[in-house]
Order: C-alpha cells, then sequence, then structure tokens
C-alpha cells in the first residue's frame, strides 16, 4: 500500500497584538516524519477552529505558553491512526488530541485525549458537543455556575459551540434560560432549537431595554464569553447571590493596554455575588462525567448541536477572524482529510 | 430615684451624595419615650462609628433601605438597660444592637443582639473586635477566602478596625500577611501592632512598587476594604486560584455615575480567580462561633485591638467624614455616657 509522503501544515508566521488573521499564518509542505518507538502517526480528518486560538498565539501573559512562530498552530483534531509503534494505538483506531492544524500529525500516547472506538456519535462531535466545548459548558455551569431549578441563567454567544450547550444544561437543570446573541439569524436559531426561553440581540440599539425586558426578575447565573459592554449590561441586573461566570472575553479586542470599563466591586458587594475565572484544562479528571452526561442528552434530544464546517486546509489561516467576525453558525471545524 | 427626662439624638437631616458629612446631621433634644409592654430602655455608653454608615444614608440601592431623613442615625451600640418592661432584660444588664446614635434607646427584645453579662472582656470591644468588625473579619477570611497555611495574604485598610484583625487571623492560620495602609503611622502599627509580614503605604509614590516587592509569590487572598485604584494594583499580583473577598469600597468617593477601572475579567480567567462580595448580616448564624475563636484569641494575645474613641455625641455627625479622612487610628467609637 503506497503511503503519502508529503505532510501539509499551518504554521504561525506573525504574533499577532489582537485577532489572529489570515496573514498571520502558511501553509507549508514539508515531509512526513518518521516515527520513533512509542509514537503514533494521525491522519487528521477534522481540524478545530476556537475563540481561545487567540489567546493561544498572544505574548500576553496567559494560561500556556505561547505558540512558538515557525511551528504548527495548536488545534485539536480529529483523525484516524495511520500507522503506529504504540501497541495500544491500532492502525483505523479513531483518537482525538491536540493534534494542531496539519494533516498528518505524529504524537505521543500522552497526546491522545480521547479513542473514539464504540461510539455511536459522528467523530465531529468529539471537538465540540463532546469535545472542549461541551465539557467547558458542563462544569462552567454545573460545578462553577451551580444553578438550581428555577433561577434565571443568562448566556453570552449563546448560539456558538459553547454557549449553546450552556443553554440547553440549563434548562435541563430546570432554569430559565436567557440567550444573547449577534444578529436575528442567531436569535432565531436560540429560540427555534436551542430551546432558550427568551433570546436578545446585541447588536441591535434596543439591546439594553431588550435584555432588561428579558430579564424581569434579575440574573442568578451569568455565563459569560465576551466580557465588554455586554457584560456592562448583565451586571446591572444581578440578584442576591449571583454567579458570574467568567469562560471567555471574545468582544474585547485586546488587552494591551488594559481596557477600562464600568467597576463591578460594588455590585458584587451589594449583591453577595460571585465572578469567578475558570479554565478547562484544569479539570481533566472531570471530563469522563461530562462526556458520559453529554452523550446521554444528545441520544435523548435535550441537547442538539450544529456544527460549521469549511473544506480543506486552506481554510484554516482566516478561520478564527471568521469566527470574530461572527460568521459561523454553530462549532467551526475544518474538514482535511476524507474518512 | 430620679431619672434623666430629656434624650439626645443625632438626626439625618440631608442625604448626602458621597460621604456624611457634619453638616448632614444634627442634634436635637426630645422627651425620653414611655415604654409599652415587652420593651427595653438602654443607657447607651459607646456608639459606633463605620465606614459602612456611608452606604446606609445613602438612596443608591445598597444592602438595606436607607435611614429615613430626620430619624435616628442607624448605629451600634452598647449601653446598659435603664429601664425594662421585658422579662428577661434586668435593669443593670449590658447590652448590644443597633440602637442608633441617641443617649438612651427604646428598643424590643429583638433588637438586643449581645447580652454581655459574663464577660471578662470591656464592653467597648463588642462594637469593634468582638463586634461588627471582627465577625466580618472572621467569616470574609475564613468563610469566603478559605486560607491555607503559606499563601500570601493582602488587606487594605490593614490597620483598621476589620483590617488588622484580618491580619492577625490569616497570621493565626499559617499565611504571610501584607497590610496596605495609609502614611507611616498606620503602616507602622501594621508591623508592630498588627504583626504583618509586610505593610505597605499607599500614600507613597513608591506603592506601585513597593506592593510588588511585598509581594514577590503574588497575592493569593486580597482582603479588600476600599476597592479603586489601590485594588488595581493588588489585581495585578494574583496567583492562579486567588480569591479577592470584597468587603468594602471605601476609597471611591462615589457610585453615581458609575466609575471606571481597568476590567478585571480577563484577569479573573487566566489566573482562575473567584472575587467575591459579602455581608455580614446575611450571617449572623454563624456570629457565635466567630465570637468564640475571636474571645479565645485576644485572651492569648494572637490579637490585639486598638480603639479610637470620641468624647460626647457632639462628636457624632464630623465622625463618619473623620474616617474617610483617615483620622482614626483603630476603632472609631464615641463614649457618651457614664457606664
Amino acid at each position: 500500500m503506497e503511503k503519502e509522503t508529503l505532510n501539509r501544515q499551518v504554521i504561525l508566521i506573525n504574533r499577532p497584538a489582537g485577532i489572529p488573521q489570515k496573514e498571520d499564518f502558511k501553509i507549508i509542505e514539508s515531509t512526513m516524519p518518521m516515527l520513533a518507538a512509542g509514537q503514533i502517526r494521525v491522519r487528521n480528518i477534522y481540524l478545530s477552529v476556537e475563540p481561545a486560538m487567540r489567546g493561544w498565539v498572544s505574548a500576553v501573559p496567559n494560561y500556556s505558553d505561547p505558540v512558538a512562530l515557525n511551528s504548527v498552530m495548536r488545534a485539536f483534531a480529529v483523525g484516524v491512526v495511520d500507522e503506529s509503534m504504540h501497541p495500544k494505538f491500532k492502525v483505523g483506531m479513531r483518537v482525538a488530541g491536540l493534534f494542531g492544524w496539519q494533516h498528518y500529525s505524529v504524537v505521543d500516547a500522552s497526546d491522545i485525549e480521547q479513542v473514539l472506538d464504540s461510539d455511536d456519535m459522528p467523530i465531529s462531535t468529539a471537538l465540540g458537543v463532546l469535545g472542549i466545548n461541551g465539557v467547558t459548558a458542563h462544569i462552567g455551569l454545573l460545578e462553577v455556575g451551580q444553578p438550581k431549578p428555577g433561577e434565571t441563567v443568562v448566556v453570552s454567544t449563546a448560539a456558538g459551540a459553547v454557549g449553546s450547550c450552556v443553554g440547553q444544561i440549563a434548562k435541563i437543570k430546570g432554569c430559565r434560560t436567557v440567550g444573547i446573541a449577534g444578529g436575528a439569524a442567531k436569535v432565531q436559531m436560540c429560540m427555534d432549537m436551542f430551546g432558550y426561553d427568551a433570546a436578545v440581540d446585541y447588536k441591535s440599539e434596543d439591546f439594553s431595554n431588550s435584555l432588561a425586558l428579558a430579564c424581569k426578575d434579575g440574573i442568578d447565573i451569568y455565563f459569560d464569553n465576551v466580557a465588554g459592554r455586554i457584560s456592562d449590561e448583565v451586571m446591572k441586573h444581578l440578584n442576591i447571590g449571583a454567579r458570574v461566570v467568567i469562560c471567555g472575553t471574545a468582544s474585547v479586542a485586546s488587552w494591551n493596554p488594559h481596557p477600562v470599563g464600568p467597576r463591578t466591586d460594588r455590585t458584587l458587594l451589594v449583591k453577595r455575588a460571585r465572578m469567578q475565572g475558570f479554565l478547562i484544562f484544569d479539570h481533566k479528571d472531570y471530563y469522563p462525567t461530562a462526556r458520559r452526561d453529554l452523550r446521554e442528552w444528545i441520544r435523548s434530544g435535550a441537547i442538539r448541536y450544529k456544527e460549521d464546517i469549511l473544506e480543506g486546509i486552506e481554510a484554516a489561516p482566516d478561520s478564527i477572524a471568521g469566527l470574530y467576525r461572527g460568521e459561523n453558525i454553530g462549532k467551526r471545524l475544518i474538514k482535511v482529510l476524507k474518512d
């Protein structure tokens, strides 16, 4: 059987100040590396695109070392074991992990996060609703936010990969859900597909009033993916004992220089409220629990998900900027090689 | 036995926008009210002065209804039962509660928070280190902040009634303590009297550098009484997993219009940190536990306290503004009637 001998890789060539643009990446061809003992080669089928990638390429102090210049862009991917020098990983097994934006990845066993063998779910879900996004929604809402039945949960980027999952889990837990999304199409999707009790368009001039109307009984949990002026509006409606779960800060273009906004201290004091950041990579022990719940909810129809699939590795360089332009509807993936 | 027939009271006559000033109060003489069945008259010995009084007189939404105009200023006080129509409260008993800024208070049994009978502590401590301030320090640090041995705890208004107690409790729990106070005298007091490992003067031009030097291993808990620019500096040094306990916002002159400052969202996210407001009145069940600990620590010498005692009810109207001018050294009290 003839094997492919060339690899295609997306490398980071500039370190962007804000949102990584197309020009910050380059696609190169490289020779396929040899496997050392214990290594595995994965033929990638789907590459993932995350809002968090902005942080991964930034030199501003963050939760992980920045992707090195002229190296392959860090990314989750799902693929098939193509060649193996490890006894546990057989050719043909489907696996997921941080394999990078490339056609073929040579990895160690410790790089493989999930084996997708006897799974009845499409493998793409390992990058979204059963991957980092679903698990982030699960732990962020349930462990950090601690919702109680009857509470009002507000979610920003409500139609996105994490947000849509948060809204649906909150609903499963008996909460009233209010989604914040950009544009009429996403607002409609919040209502029709993700079952929010109300959805508000932050691009509308009427956003402030609409949000107030949608949250007449105040807000008990705010699951925040955006920060900035959207969050400033939400903070005005916190109830006593509210929890603000900080998952992302997507709406703030740059943190250097440090942006200013309304001080939150007194709101947190008067409302005896809690604002807490979390990072999913701190909670790896929790992934199996979250995935078990998510699978069950997907099977029962309690959780629906949407994917936004780009074709070919050529789509990768502009794909993060596209997320920040709000182009995607659902979890953004890049289909690179055939299943 | 001849009884006093006139009362002296401090009433609120203007609702201040920011810090309540001398002119916002008036001292009046009034006739002593009759007791109804079940009521108790207290002859007040010490009246308390709190930074929180700024909030109590404000019409801006807050955690309690504002003190009504032309009514007696809300305040904790400690005194002696002078007359009683309640079987449990005998003349001569020492009691503490929200008795207001006045010589004599007619109260219901439910207004009496503490009976100071068989106590070996001076009664003034019922308003400070064994009153709202000590209890606030105890629950704020231990329940909200959850310190672990070896952690660095930073305290603002470190020489104040709450702050000095927080610093000493943190020390008892095996933490390294860094105090922030205004001026050389208070910084010295932090070191000499309250046992901080380091103390920094926020009025010094070198504040930012001094704080960084004092917190070389970062900050695990920030017990904040001030908000504003002091807190902005502290936030730069948070460690992963840090807790910010919001107890007060004394340095911010007014919250209307809402002041702006550096956004904290991304710091909380990257540091997986938690910022939480609390209000001591939510935790009344916890007071006995806190007081038991505090008494023990005072007796053993592990907690020291300082009082700043003004003489006569005439001192009341200017006493809150004086706190905000930083005049007091320790817990501010007003001695009104003889013990």
